[in-house]
């Protein structure tokens, strides 16, 4: 195909007014595709349906060390699903904490509590105007939890092996950044996995705050989708040559393993960051719900429970992001008007467009009948500097419904770069 | 039977010799009973079991509304627990949110959001040293937030309707207190409901500080144990007339009513809170576990149907409620070293022993082989100023240990009231 930053404008006036019709032919259609969040479909959540009506939990309702899980007690979680996670994330089950249904709420309840007691001497909320790091284009939700807290959000630029780590290693010689979030496998938006020499400078960074803290959300951390995967070494033993294991607390759950809001999560930190999240997890509550632990626990049995389940979701979704990039590819190569990722895992394709082209694509999208990700959602305060990135999720709609939604999608694409290079 | 206080010397070292002789003999029978925390019996858990293998979620996982309960989304809780609650508790559903498996958490994060944004114009934390009223003696439970976040606690007397209104009238003009916390209805531990007239005068109070919150912990509002049951009317109904619906935040949950840590927790507010709430939790979750709530409103189907099953939960407690308090009468009446409440429902009875005895009493409990909560736990900062009050638990035990269990506990006070005469 020919690039259209080179096609004269009576061409481009001409692919316009088809692109026109053809826009139009699919308004006429009325479809109603949504693609905005990375949700899993119900065929997957069916994948995990037997554990709802699981009898041994009505037959038995004790953990393995004999406590009644449907009674109060047990702080850090049951020592089957700490087995299951240890071996999963290959750390100490001494080092691991099962939260309740939501690692976001985790990592909220992390940060705040660095806000009012702080992760070293003094709460964060006690040192002024502080600072994040977040890798951009990143998760939206990373980013709320710091406007939350007036925390300002400093944007680190996402290469293709991790964040820019010359850029980090500047910005942290501002004692008022404190930490940093970032999705280290499979990121969101764009699928990429950190590298072992990106894991190891992290773990080598000397920040001059202290007390900064690296959000470790490794929500995609067995989300392969093909027979590529990813590999992202493990960040506590880069940790052990530096002795830097306090700066990172990691977070994890099974809401795209199992089922999304009614899953497990789990905590890793060092032993010191450990003793400080169960002091405030004392205060804060009697303990998370051990009869869903004890579901999962049963259910997936092992770590390799959870491997072999993870194939399944993988078999659903290679089929969707197929659809997605190939489709892109067929439509789009050779226009010079996009790039786009093709990732070997997570739960996103990151697409990006002509600069000042994203908000108009997600416009024209939505008047078509395809509701995407607000453009700008995956930068801090919703500003995208070059107005080009868009986030799609191709998880949720069922593979026939995503290959209209992508042809949409590429016409919209088309549409807004004819129209953008006509302006000029 | 004589009082102790007008025996003479002579008597009470023949009767400390007696007592002494039965203690050793308790003593040998090495007795291993625990009587520390409010925990259902596991007779009172099998009640729910049902609700575990619902094969009703595993056939139609979605809400009323059509919602997959499955998957993400749905902040503020699934249209039949609204119902549900909207009905027990007598409000409108739009003043409703459900929460997860904990109530103290929803308390926690709630003193959590006003610490760092505050419940007015300015964050709690940047007022300097705040301080909380507490009816004393109370929860623990509440007593650790505020230590948590170093709000200082002041003692407010609990009268038999409520706290001293009198004395909480004069302490918040001092702008510095910022809230209270209390369980209005069967008092934790000492089983008191406030009066209509307690309630009227906590709708009418005039704080100082106009960002003052009441942390209305309505734990036991369906708790009867018997067919003369207190009645607490409701706080919202009350602040109608001095239009200070936005004092209070009320939170409930069904902890004692399905599975304490599996259940499902209810915060109740203004229009105004609400909105507050909401937009942290936006920050903190995607939703909280509908799986759960389903489970729960299937189960229960209606306000009546968790009516009817408090009435199953009253037919075990209620004897063993029954076999401590007729106990106590028999083995303390008119020996004027101790006074006891008899409550209508709630988890506990409270005892006041002779002054300066609690904590030797449960010594002498734990060395005979009965695990007491700890004297002063009842108090802030565990110092119950008489070092009188325990706290008795006895919804847990079997009703033959709870019997031998309150004999022992009978004979300790009788041993420490002694021991404390005979020091005189």
């Amino acid at each position: 195909m020919v690039s259209l930053l080179k096609m004269p404008k009576n061409e481009l006036e001409s692919l316009q007014n088809t692109l026109r019709d053809q826009y139009e032919d699919f308004k006429a259609k009325e479809y109603n595709f949504d693609m905005t969040r990375g949700k899993p479909s119900s065929d997957q959540l069916d994948l995990c349906n037997e554990m709802i009506k699981d009898d041994s939990l009505y037959n038995d309702p004790k953990s393995s060390n004999g406590i009644d899980c449907r009674n109060y007690g047990v702080l850090d979680g049951i020592p089957e699903c700490k087995q299951l996670f240890a071996e999963l994330l290959d750390v100490d089950e001494k080092n691991i904490i099962i939260g309740g249904n939501s690692s976001l709420n985790l990592m909220f309840d992390y940060v705040s509590q660095c806000m009012t007691h702080g992760s070293g001497d003094l709460p964060w909320a006690a040192q002024g105007r502080i600072k994040f790091a977040c890798p951009v284009p990143g998760y939206d939700r990373h980013f709320t939890i710091c406007e939350h807290f007036g925390i300002e959000i400093v944007n680190v630029p996402m290469l293709d092996d991790g964040p820019d780590m010359d850029f980090l290693a500047d910005l942290v010689k501002d004692s008022s950044v404190k930490g940093m979030f970032c999705v280290p496998k499979y990121s969101n938006p764009e699928g990429k996995t950190f590298s072992d020499a990106a894991v190891k400078k992290l773990a080598a960074l000397k920040p001059a705050a202290k007390d900064f803290r690296v959000i470790w959300d490794n929500a995609y951390c067995i989300h392969d989708l093909n027979a590529t995967p990813d590999n992202l070494i493990n960040i506590f033993d880069a940790c052990k040559e530096y002795g830097s294991e306090d700066m990172f607390v990691e977070f994890a759950s099974t809401s795209k393993i199992s089922f999304p809001g009614s899953g497990i999560s789990v905590i890793v930190a060092s032993d010191n960051n450990i003793d400080a999240i169960k002091k405030r997890f004392f205060a804060q509550t009697i303990g998370y719900d051990k009869l869903n632990q004890l579901r999962h626990a049963r259910f997936f049995k092992n770590a390799q429970g959870v491997r072999d389940h993870m194939k399944k979701h993988a078999q659903i979704l290679y089929p969707k992001f197929e659809a997605v990039t190939s489709a892109l590819e067929k439509e789009l190569t050779g226009l010079e008007i996009a790039s786009w990722n093709k990732p070997n895992g997570g739960y996103f394709v990151s697409l990006n467009a002509m600069d000042g082209c994203a908000k108009r694509i997600v416009e024209l999208c939505k008047q078509a009948g395809l509701v995407l990700t607000p453009a700008g959602a995956t930068y801090p305060y919703k500003n995208d500097p070059n107005d080009s990135n868009i986030r799609i999720a191709p998880t949720f709609p069922p593979v026939e419904d995503l290959k209209v939604a992508v042809q949409i999608l590429c016409l919209c694409m088309k549409l807004a770069a004819v129209e953008k290079l006509l302006q000029k």
